[in-house]
């Protein structure tokens, strides 16, 4: 393995070989698999989980890490093309990524969507440019459409809930005050489509995936069995769902138009995830990648209750990162 | 030992042990104590000798550790409970806390006191609701009202200087140009009191430390064969003083009350420490756990002059948080 | 070796043993050369080489580093001596400085030229003052009006280039939005000479180097059969030239007064390295230290050109930097 950027580079015996490794490192620590091997971690945007749990896994297997934050501490980092550098970036990626991957065995890269042209972010123009300038091991840490890292961590947590391969899972929209990007949704659309599962997309009204983020998911869940629909009815939708994996996303009718999306969602506070959402899905586990705005997004009774799934989901980033790294690194 | 997050949680039988510990560890280096351990490190506020000093103290036994600054590179985290989440903070910490327990052997928080609302502040609010989401090993970086490593330190600092046991330490208020929090000095108190020490603490009116605070060290010298007790009168204080621990901290009566605190130590910029306060205690070292303000809480001449043991106190955080590490992540 | 803060404290000889090392330590790694070492690097100015390169170089050589950014997550540091701290800073550099080389084994300190008085910032008074405080070993990670470990690595730069011990560098200004400082331009200038280049600075009136930086290089220059001299005549300069080194710097003439530099630099745009610039100079290799504003100082086409050699620059930092590790931790 080369690179870990898409979920969708590998095959659906490929990622379950990396579950099973996951589990493996789980089990048996190999405190020294990396020793002497070192990571870079670029963030462009913020973290918790991917900051922390990528510098645990290589603690975990021995090696080390390094972090950049562009604009703080270091210098701010201009990606667009051709531009002439007049303003506040004092230095462009085409300098600063070759430049930290030469330190470093692999490279991570996190750089959220412009959300501004749908069409660029869906390209994943910013990250596949720094992509391209390097070709040392590289980890896309979460890019404008894509969070492999996450949707790997999810399923495997499916898996530890035992959620069947052909089971219901309900990819929900949720408020939030603002526009958040399509990375989330996408992945985990993808991933719950390529184990095989019925996945159904709720949302509301002017909130529809991209059709090339949703002809994707059917692609993968053709050849593995599953299927794929959308709907904006929550009933019928939860009816017997084994999950529901609740996310916030910004309006794609009208992708970038802040205030139309501003508009739009400010009617839709009632999509704060609720137990009496329950009714018919008793058993129905909650999967969110976090962070997630308490009593906006989720409120406190399912977040704090039993069906909510939320820990070991953010846990299993550790394991799963070991098994991409261990791939990347020892291969 | 599961917890280091309060001195008054050991017997002064302990806390000599741990001592013990960490001159052993200063003089016999143990750097593979704690191969494969990974500490996560959390500052809700700014921190110098902490956050060197627990990378250090991780790096010198072996070990490694991750920084998060929540808000910087990092989600902002909510503390408060049942809240709406539609502010700045994109995750709570019933959320954040947890999963970074999870990536990690053991977890250090610094949280100071919100200096609002005193009793919430003296109850450990906010800190104690982090604490009860995590079973794993756990340190205080510095609390609402405690500081353990820094009286851990300080108490080093006092057996290196060989200040008797019975000796005369005199905790004094100084001039801050803002309210700081009471951490420090109600640590201090308590760890003076509970080494058997004859503590004055020294202020002006207004700025007595809270009776719960003055009660809990009372009892612990009680027990030590100390004693404690408060004036604002200096030059009793200070007449043969073994030792005086300068910190700044905001007014007590009407706690909280920004203008009223600003009114009243705006007349006290004379309690700034200088060599003639020490014209009946020649032989009076000068302790603080800093960072100080020269010229303001103290000046250049006692700082720079022999009787200064600040730079002992703070390197001394490095050999203590060795010990408790090594008792929290190897027994 | 207990210190590395200028590249003048070296022979000739000892600096091409510092490269020897460097190459060495290239083809042969000593991953545990510096097992249980520890380096804190204290960053008051924005980085991302100098940041990830000791990192990654502590980290290759099986060591451990920590990073302080004062007014970062860590306190704003006070520099001025004798001054009454009233007002941002909450701690001096006279105690934070020998607080952090307590915990560690090598200290790194950055701190830019304050580019207001120039005798001041020649004297390197910011960055002597605290150096004067510690005994460990200690690095300039650049200082007011010098970088050793980039004039180090540009050195091995021009070995790895091929570039005759007696060729041409030409050291050039070029147009930035804002006076930048002359510690690189001042290093650069040095290394060449010392090397034993003929060395000529090309930079347009008002920018000239100040004397006694130029007459440094010339003593450099003498001892090592190189040449010194200035120009601005950019032909004259860059013909049969090997190397141009392309920096950015602020006006000399009138040195911190922001008005007259602006005024001066607003004329001079036309100073951006293009491909024209080279035709009597077919084969001259380009050179910077990184970061640099695309399309402002130097042309797209230059830097994604044949000619630029700015990635081999970037990446020299690492091994120069775990040959000056080496020498100072091992010896």
């Amino acid at each position: 393995m080369k690179r870990f950027v898409d979920l969708g580079d590998f095959s659906r015996e490929e990622v379950l070989s990396l579950l099973e490794l996951a589990r493996r490192l789980e089990k048996q620590p190999e405190p020294h698999a990396l020793a002497g091997k070192l990571m870079g971690l670029v963030f462009f945007n913020p973290s918790l989980r991917t900051l922390a749990s990528f510098q645990a896994a290589m603690a975990r297997l021995g090696g080390n890490s390094f972090v950049i934050n562009p604009g703080q501490g270091s210098w701010q980092l201009e990606t667009r093309i051709g531009v002439v550098m007049d303003g506040a970036a004092a230095e462009h990626v085409r300098e600063g990524i070759p430049v930290l991957a030469s330190y470093c065995d692999a490279l991570g890269i996190r750089v959220f969507a412009e959300g501004k042209d749908l069409a660029s972010d869906l390209a994943e123009t910013t990250f596949n440019a720094m992509a391209s300038l390097i070709d040392k091991p590289l980890v896309n840490l979460e890019s404008a459409v894509n969070h492999p890292c996450q949707a790997l961590a999810d399923w495997k947590t499916l898996d530890d809930l035992a959620v069947p391969r052909g089971g219901r899972l309900v990819l929900s929209w949720a408020y939030h005050p603002r526009a958040l990007p399509l990375a989330v949704p996408a992945a985990a659309l993808h991933m719950a489509a390529l184990r095989g599962m019925e996945v159904i997309v709720l949302r509301p009204e002017g909130f529809a995936l991209p059709a090339a983020i949703m002809e994707r998911a059917r692609r993968a869940a053709a050849a593995s069995g599953g299927s794929v629909r959308e709907t904006a009815e929550r009933a019928e939708a939860l009816e017997g769902a084994d999950v529901l994996y609740v996310k916030e996303w910004g309006a794609t009718d009208g992708y970038g138009d802040v205030a139309a999306d501003r508009a739009r969602r400010a009617a839709l506070t009632a999509w704060c995830v609720r137990e009496d959402w329950f009714a018919a899905a008793p058993e129905c586990r909650v999967m969110h990648c976090l962070p997630v705005r308490r009593n906006t997004a989720i409120a406190d009774e399912v977040l704090d209750g039993a069906r909510s799934a939320v820990q070991r989901e953010a846990y299993n980033r550790l394991p799963v990162q070991m098994a991409v790294l261990h791939q990347l690194l020892r291969s």
